[in-house]
């Protein structure tokens, strides 16, 4: 480990995350910065003794669980983690006797989190105690702990805890039944069961300890088996206590817990498990790194970026999808947002296709819970949730509710009125068949999801018969500080491209899979006459623009809006919105995250109608002053970085992209704590690609056209697309030695896909 | 333990209650008719080896915390109860082996609840195990339980793990923060403190073993500190675990674990303690018993809902009172409603006066919350809390919140309409004051409550300029099938009955102790005005009663309403609300629960307008036949059973009567799980002491106008009047060695209150 630089605590390198001192006051926010995970099972970085008020966590794909108010979350399962260390008799533990060293790192290449504690209990005995920890990428099932301990200057009595933990909770709930427990020869199990889905899970787990003669006892306190190591310690001679467990769950397999039992029994030693980890690992960089130089802040910070994602994103489960805080909190209750299809899947689509399939294919098998949302709304096809968990039902929670007794519920109105979620989703399947050519999947797939929501846009607009225009009345943009509005630029364009790819796809679909295309006209009833009527729609729907200035309505009324100067407001640390109120932000012309801006961006992809540069820069100069870009939503920063970027903007740009970068890692926003910003994480890959990569795919290959930022001398990744791969090494431009404009140095280098 | 009857599963003798198959469809309504308690805690039956899915609880008067949606709720505390028994390595449980013999009873006499089950352990090891269990009575801290275990034809290894469970829930929400554990000489303690409400609580326990030689470890598992027995039994002799336990919360002292530690120090064994804590119960049946002779059923019930109360009534704490479901299940929360005042009350006035004095302080503590609600509301005065807890805040939930995503929120309109619980307090304040003469009480607590609510009376009436009256309007009265209803006879009545006691209070006040009455003057601004306006009110408010019909119209427009017939809904299992949904019933002369009767029952005490013999006949004719006194309240079957008796309706009241008295034991509305229906026993006493036995305070001294059931060969009981015991021993009257018109069999023999 060489530490290159350091901010707010942490030491890096090009690699590595350093926390060098403990802060409890920061306890949850680093809980959520180290998770580590394998992209089925996502663990918090509590610590492997605990400590008080911790928000330990570990959460695996579609294991939800009803819940008041918010109808479903993801269920904290039992915890892995406990390794308890007493040293003669003292537990050790953070707030307790002196932390004389401390170090927590993570190792982003292959996500091994370690830390290491000097410690001094109250007795007086000095430890040396080394935590490990890995969820094998190679290996879903299989989760790996360990302790080194190494007195030092004394000899001591240790005895190791080892134990699953039933009793995990969220926030104070606890999701699980205990079903059993037991030993084996090996080691002890869990058997527990969600109380209302009703969802199994078993997790079995053995310890081996190394480096001194030890006893090995069970306890079997119910819904916390216990493993437990004594051994005397010798000064300066180092004993090893690994911890190995395996988790299954009703969702894949009938018996959870003989599983567990019966994968514990087959695994070998940690180094084996690690090596075959790393090399998993490797493979992934290998496609999806993104390398800078001459900004060691920066490259630190896009790799842990990436590392979120990907331990993020389902790489065996097609009917989940990454929750809005991925699986490393409690934040928005592992509920799926528009953050995946439009800030998320790029990443993914481009660099593990197989991944963005997997997205996608969620959507598919969510259709039911999206035809169910449609019709409790009176309308047709397939209206998808704001908040999707496991079934597609619509779980936005109605009310937010403050505990006081006389404060007023407010009416969380998304789940109605946020409709542009259904755009979002074919968008995502739209340029994830556009990126991989994977006509397979758009015809089982895409196509029914593309076209039962163009059905459900059919039946949401409305014709105004004075103006002669289609309508969408009572909706809600990207802007979320707008809630009853008509008319939203953003969604009516939204809807308008939808329905020509809707019009495109059945057309390409009856081409070349007709029976197809035949078994879903009259599955979804794909008249001709719908057909015409959607033809209609893109032809009439109102897209609130004038031609003349090139300026777009947020929505129609909005220039009315009392004005505002959000300089007027700083310096502050919270949101508009809280500042003024809901009403109040309502009221003015202040936008939570970008809107127009925000469909300028998603039409830059294919330079459709409206982007194009003039209108882009008119429509920077009115919004982007006017979007709380500092504490409204925290999807905002990386898109006003890319556009920033295009516009010429480099400083503006830069400072965007840093605080999506950092939002996690800083705690910028201080919900940290909640869990990773997902969809930041995902700006950060376009804004890097995208934006000062400036990556288009207008011919048959993508074309690079650089900014990069001030101080890069190198920015180096990979795309597939179309079945290849292409490498992009990236420089500034130099000219007589001096940084100047940069200048495109693409190298495009076809690998295969398995490369 | 002889039983001399049985019911539904269970037998019973004088005292007991039995059940002699464990049948675990039953399981959580058995949990709450097993409830044992001393007045601080209240435990409810659940198992010491635990039972899938079981719920058990300990609850403690106060120890309320934070939770969504409801506000606050009493948090299941620490289980005291773990006692598992592992045979030859197999834990025993009622959900594996064999279970060749069960008994599981309750001794009403003494609060103890035992079980004996002769089980055969899958591995074929049969052994009879004996569990005892009571919360001392005479040391509130201390609370025991043991297991007996004797081999049957066999020897067997035996342990028996005895521990603190931590991990209490609330239907799955743990309050509970773990902040320490260890063991001490004698055994092993937790400290551990709510998560919102900062509650700090220690418990201790220690194990004592009996008739085996035996080893005894400590495990040491976080938030379960265990301690386990382990020796040899033989066949046919008996080992003995005795578990004593100690708890304290901060609430009253200021270092509970420290307190549970030194308590647990100090005490003595089983036996000890066990008499005295049956010596306290003879003082307190001595007192509060009611004898039933010819009719055993109704004798056991009766016993059964007074021993409910007695265990849930606060003998040590003024800052708390009964909660709807007592301490007996997570029903309403643990929330206070008018239930205490008004059902329960009257049992603990003229048995246990001390107690009721607790309750009505409860009240007076709880004014600062009262006021907060009427100034939130835009009123003066103290407007209590439709449902209360440790502030007096309104903690009514404002939304009943199904699970079903698509499902409408309901809203409760309780909190905001439910007025009449003021006037309630009011009431039951009054009616203490006069059994008791406790002017000591109504000068320093009761004028408070008394004259702050009469204040807010005055601001929360309306003038109606063109029929120049006094009224009430968008109230809901104690019938809340009708949700938003003006000058409803009920609320209207009670006010003018405050507002006239107001009147009298402050006169008497000024008359007695000038300097209080001055005080409250100031602090109140009880002003001469205010007063005027008072006595106009009681004269000017509109009560819709027909003189010459006697009827009362339930409220204004009522009779308006769609008529119904409840009989055309006959047989049926749900309320009529279920039936008929919230607006049909709202629309119809259907009752959830008595409202003009139940004004006539609180008039009847004192014989006051509008009760009268005509009066009360015509408007039960009118309203009992409209009433859903099956599946409706459960608050409605002893007011009704009361009237009826009234009425001369024997076998109505009869009927009424029981219906009332099995609710928990029969499970008669399929929610026993919840908890004890503490207003169904408090009206149980009223309609024996009130209704059968007709006690009248009219004069100087209580008489009975008895009407005993048919088959009640005697009813004996106690009442406590003005300083004095008063004992009677009512018989029916004998007329030519046929049973026919009771008549007056009282003895009135003043004893000293200690006696």
């Amino acid at each position: 480990m060489d530490v290159m630089g350091g901010f707010q605590g942490f030491g890096y390198g090009e690699w590595m995350l350093v926390e060098e001192l403990f802060d409890a006051a920061r306890l949850h926010s680093l809980e959520t910065v180290f998770t580590i995970g394998n992209g089925y099972v996502g663990t918090r970085g509590g610590f492997e003794e605990g400590f008080p008020r911790g928000w330990s966590a570990t959460l695996i794909h579609g294991v939800y669980d009803d819940v008041p108010v918010v109808y479903t979350e993801l269920a904290n399962c039992p915890d892995w983690l406990p390794l308890l260390v007493v040293v003669d008799g003292e537990r050790f533990g953070l707030d307790k006797g002196e932390v004389l060293s401390y170090r927590r790192q993570l190792d982003l290449r292959c996500g091994v989190l370690s830390r290491y504690v000097r410690w001094r209990s109250p007795g007086g005995k000095t430890i040396d105690i080394l935590f490990e920890r890995f969820a094998s990428l190679a290996d879903r099932q299989v989760l790996c702990v360990r302790c080194q301990v190494t007195p030092v200057g004394c000899d001591a009595g240790i005895e190791v805890q080892g134990s699953i933990n039933g009793y995990s909770e969220n926030l104070g709930f606890n999701h699980w039944e205990l079903l059993n427990q037991g030993k084996t020869d090996k080691g002890i199990w869990l058997q527990v069961r969600t109380r209302s889905s009703r969802i199994e899970l078993g997790m079995a787990c053995e310890m081996r300890v190394s480096g001194a003669e030890f006893s090995l006892e069970t306890s079997m306190v119910p819904g916390y088996p216990t493993l437990s190591a004594q051994f005397p310690a010798v000064s300066g001679q180092t004993v090893t206590v690994e911890k190995l467990v395996t988790v299954f769950t009703s969702r894949h397999v009938e018996n959870p817990v003989n599983e567990a039992r019966g994968k514990l029994g087959e695994l070998l030693g940690w180094s084996v498990i690690l090596e075959t980890h790393e090399k998993a690992w490797n493979d992934v960089w290998e496609k999806s790194d993104i390398a800078i130089e001459g900004d060691i802040k920066a490259q630190v910070a896009v790799r842990y970026n990436l590392f979120q994602l990907l331990i993020a994103g389902s790489r065996y489960d097609d009917r989940v999808s990454i929750p809005a805080k991925t699986l490393s909190g409690f934040g928005y209750r592992g509920h799926v947002f528009w953050d995946t299809e439009i800030f998320i899947l790029p990443f993914f689509i481009y660099t593990q296709p197989a991944i963005a399939r997997n997205l996608l294919t969620y959507r598919y098998h969510t259709l039911p819970g999206a035809r169910r949302k449609a019709l409790h709304y009176g309308y047709k096809g397939a209206m998808y949730a704001w908040e999707s968990a496991d079934t597609g039902d619509e779980v936005t929670p109605r009310w937010a509710m403050p505990n006081d007794p006389y404060a007023e519920d407010i009416r969380i109105w998304c789940r109605d009125r946020e409709i542009h979620i259904s755009a979002d989703i074919a968008y995502g399947s739209w340029y994830y068949w556009q990126a991989t050519k994977d006509d397979e999947w758009m015809r089982d797939c895409g196509a029914e999801i593309i076209l039962d929501t163009a059905i459900f846009w059919m039946s949401r607009v409305e014709w105004n018969t004075q103006q002669e225009r289609y309508e969408l009345r009572e909706v809600i943009g990207a802007d979320e500080y707008h809630e009853q509005v008509s008319n939203n630029a953003f969604t009516n364009r939204m809807v308008q491209w939808h329905l020509q790819r809707a019009i495109f796809v059945y057309e390409w679909l009856g081409q070349e899979f007709p029976e197809k295309a035949a078994e879903l006209a009259q599955k979804l009833q794909l008249t001709p006459e719908r057909r015409t009527r959607w033809q209609d729609i893109v032809q009439n729907i109102w897209i609130p623009y004038d031609a003349s200035t090139k300026l777009i309505e947020q929505y129609e009324g909005f220039f009315q809006l009392e004005d505002i100067n959000l300089t007027d407001y700083e310096p502050r640390t919270k949101s508009m919105q809280a500042i003024l109120g809901i009403a109040g932000a309502n009221q003015r012309q202040v936008l939570k995250q970008p809107d127009v801006l925000m469909l300028l961006y998603l039409m830059r992809q294919s330079q459709e109608f409206p982007y194009d540069a003039d209108t882009l820069q008119k429509n920077w100069d009115y919004y982007a002053p006017r979007t709380d870009i500092t504490y409204g939503s925290s999807l905002g920063p990386a898109i006003h970085a890319i556009l920033a970027s295009d516009l010429g903007k480099t400083a503006e740009a830069y400072e965007r992209f840093m605080q999506a970068a950092m939002v996690d890692l800083e705690d910028v926003r201080g919900n940290a704590a909640d869990g990773i910003h997902g969809a930041s994480a995902g700006g950060i890959w376009q804004a890097v690609v995208f934006g000062f990569g400036g990556i288009q795919f207008l011919g048959d290959e993508p074309i690079a056209n650089p900014h990069l930022p001030p101080g890069w001398t190198r920015l180096k990744f990979k795309l597939h697309w179309r079945g290849k791969w292409h490498e992009f090494d990236l420089h500034p431009f130099v000219e007589d030695g001096e940084d100047g404009e940069e200048i495109t140095s693409t190298s495009l280098s076809p690998l295969s896909p398995s490369s």
